[in-house]
């Protein structure tokens, strides 16, 4: 992070965000719009993820087939993805492609042609994406435990479900990018080796006749979801653990953090170390914070096999339990030091720092600079996470399971 | 690439190759040893693997557990595995803690402490490793795949059998200690802000004790193995395809990558385009170039659903088989900005950097600098390529398939 993010407000709400980083050849963009699967209606399940599929196919003055060419033309590597809030849209690329780049997907954005011709081959790649999670059964969990978790529509997956994707048509599809591909409520995130006055500009002229309403997010229902078994033909077992914590917006997050790096970060964390080390319960074990806007969660994932699974799922939930009772300070120190490591890397790619400026601005309406960051984790002590703990101990696990068989366990836990 | 790279053979045969890059603030580096899971004795596949797993538990004047936390203190994002000609141990950290990490990673090659105590658990770890296979399909197919299609042990899997893992000892994991962690056919490579006389001299006061012969690595047998159909319980199939090909130490290699790149490089590439965007019919479909020391392979996946299955076959082997033909100027433009624009990226991390060194250096015995591969590049043609294609048409197709019903398909596809 180079301590100085530029940050722009257009009149239509769009706000740029822009690092420069010029010790490096490359830029990155990542385009947050307020189009994320939260705004599906209850029976078109998918339709946010089935809209960003169509938009690529096809914008202002290319095909289909001449857009994905110009892409690949001009050296992107891209990404899209469709979260509960966002469709995102990621690419990175030589520096001197930037601003074709940003034209390309401006046209996408404003004016794509969503051709009625591909919406069969778009819903089938849909259907795929859905069907293929029957061989991703560790996805599938995680899927089903955000799902149980939180009340409708927080915890959905943007694939959707295959009613929904087949009641979908062009109309549903066109009003969906009409509705919610609004500047206001879109976070477009630069970083690489860039001119801010000349980026500005330029997203200025490409953007400035963009308009649209302001993103409007659905209320959340009251009630979640129960604990919950998936039966799976497999001689492994996947468990699932979640409990509410504190969001990245909240001023004690870091606390959170720094708890939850003891128990997951690195080969020294307990998790690692009891689960997998000292027992050689399974093969994967980890927990780490989620966020949403106004809510966050911690989730945790073990995956073994079905014959020791009982015990992993005890274990873990020991685990658990047991951090609530506090840290010592050889297990902060690691962490620090893992943390502040991980920050460096992160500096040194313009894809993730485009990607962590969106996060930032989303959560925080602002960018935390790197010296800011430091701060924050050498402030933290044994005695503040501990105070945090000890007033926000891990409790009311959500479990969800899949495998033969269910599992066993008390919600007494203690 | 900084289009400096220093290169030191110590005495005991060990490689340092090293690239100062003075913009980054972390150092990596990656070590590769002489001891594959080609060397695994026939009745103990899995045992270089297991040693892996062994040496990281403790070593010099450091437990199991100090190693470890030793590690994560130093903020070290670590890797570790096994491939057919080597065991590869990878680390990346902030630039003042690369002697450190040499320091603790030197004692884990020379002085592992192997500890009798934890070899049930090491053992449970493999074990767990091979059995997660089951969950993840499209892994154990392509696995399958290079076994079908090379002689032993050539198409090997690091993670060996449950037979093979049962029977090993703490005697064997010594002995394969001793007989393969050996300097000569070691290769350390290491990129990031870094001062070569310091590090050479550094590794050279930590290494120069360290002795052993050079690597023979067995002969392979004559026959390799048939197509093969995988029974799984699912509705969706996994589809390899193999056949051979040069590898990266050919002259010729860059024109095969530029063909496969045709194929399968972005979304205007051909599988992409006929196989997903045209027909909708698989949710994943691939193909890229593999490489041994003396040959290699060109290695295709594609997933579906099994009613979709055949026809996934069939198109994909037709579009290997017309990639004989020929491709035309503009996707061999595609291609080259797409792999020019990776080398920028891959020149800004230097993880990256010191991976793609030890293999140059494998391959090659030289590292390739930017300049000339941008020249490769350059110099590519259609008729360069089209000439390759020509003598080198793909043809011999290895098929192995995973999925509740075998497909069929003829080995005269023309």
């Amino acid at each position: 992070m180079s301590d100085h993010v530029h940050v722009h407000r257009f009149e239509n709400g769009l706000v740029l965000l822009a690092e420069p980083m010029d010790w490096v050849e490359s830029a990155a963009f990542t385009w947050l719009l307020p189009a994320g699967c939260g705004h599906d209606p209850a029976d078109q399940l998918g339709l946010a993820g089935f809209t960003c599929e169509m938009v690529q196919r096809g914008c202002g003055p290319w095909s289909s087939r001449e857009f994905v060419e110009r892409l690949d033309n001009l050296g992107i590597v891209r990404s899209a993805g469709v979260s509960l809030a966002h469709t995102r849209f990621g690419a990175a690329m030589p520096r001197a492609r930037l601003g074709d780049a940003l034209e390309v997907y401006s046209q996408l954005v404003l004016t794509p042609h969503l051709p009625a011709g591909q919406v069969e081959e778009s819903r089938q790649a849909c259907i795929h994406d859905i069907q293929s999670l029957q061989d991703a059964p560790a996805q599938q969990l995680m899927q089903a435990l955000r799902q149980q978790h939180y009340p409708e529509p927080l915890g959905r997956s943007s694939q959707g479900t295959l009613e929904g994707i087949d009641i979908i048509g062009h109309p549903q599809l066109t009003q969906f990018h009409q509705s919610h591909y609004h500047p206001d409520g879109s976070i477009l995130a630069v970083a690489g080796n860039i001119e801010w006055d000349e980026l500005r500009d330029h997203v200025g002229s490409l953007l400035d006749q963009w308009q649209g309403p302001a993103d409007h997010f659905p209320s959340p229902a009251e009630t979640a979801g129960e604990d919950l078994h998936i039966s799976h033909p497999s001689s492994q077992t996947h468990i699932g653990i979640a409990f509410d914590a504190i969001p990245y917006s909240h001023p004690d997050y870091f606390q959170l953090r720094g708890a939850i790096g003891v128990l997951s970060d690195g080969m020294s964390s307990r998790l690692f170390t009891e689960v997998r080390e000292n027992r050689g319960l399974c093969y994967a074990v980890q927990a780490s914070c989620f966020s949403l806007k106004d809510r966050g969660s911690v989730m945790a994932y073990a995956g073994t096999t079905s014959e020791r699974a009982q015990e992993t799922l005890d274990v873990t939930l020991e685990q658990l339990t047991l951090l609530g009772k506090g840290i010592e300070p050889d297990e902060l120190e690691r962490v620090q030091a893992r943390i502040k490591s991980a920050l460096i890397m992160q500096q040194e790619s313009s894809s993730s720092r485009s990607g962590s400026m969106t996060s930032d601005w989303y959560y925080l309406e602002r960018v935390h600079s790197l010296e800011e960051l430091n701060k924050v984790l050498d402030d933290l002590t044994c005695e503040s996470i501990n105070t945090f703990l000890a007033e926000n101990p891990p409790d009311n696990f959500r479990i969800v399971t899949l495998g033969e068989q269910p599992l066993e366990f008390s919600h007494a836990v203690s």
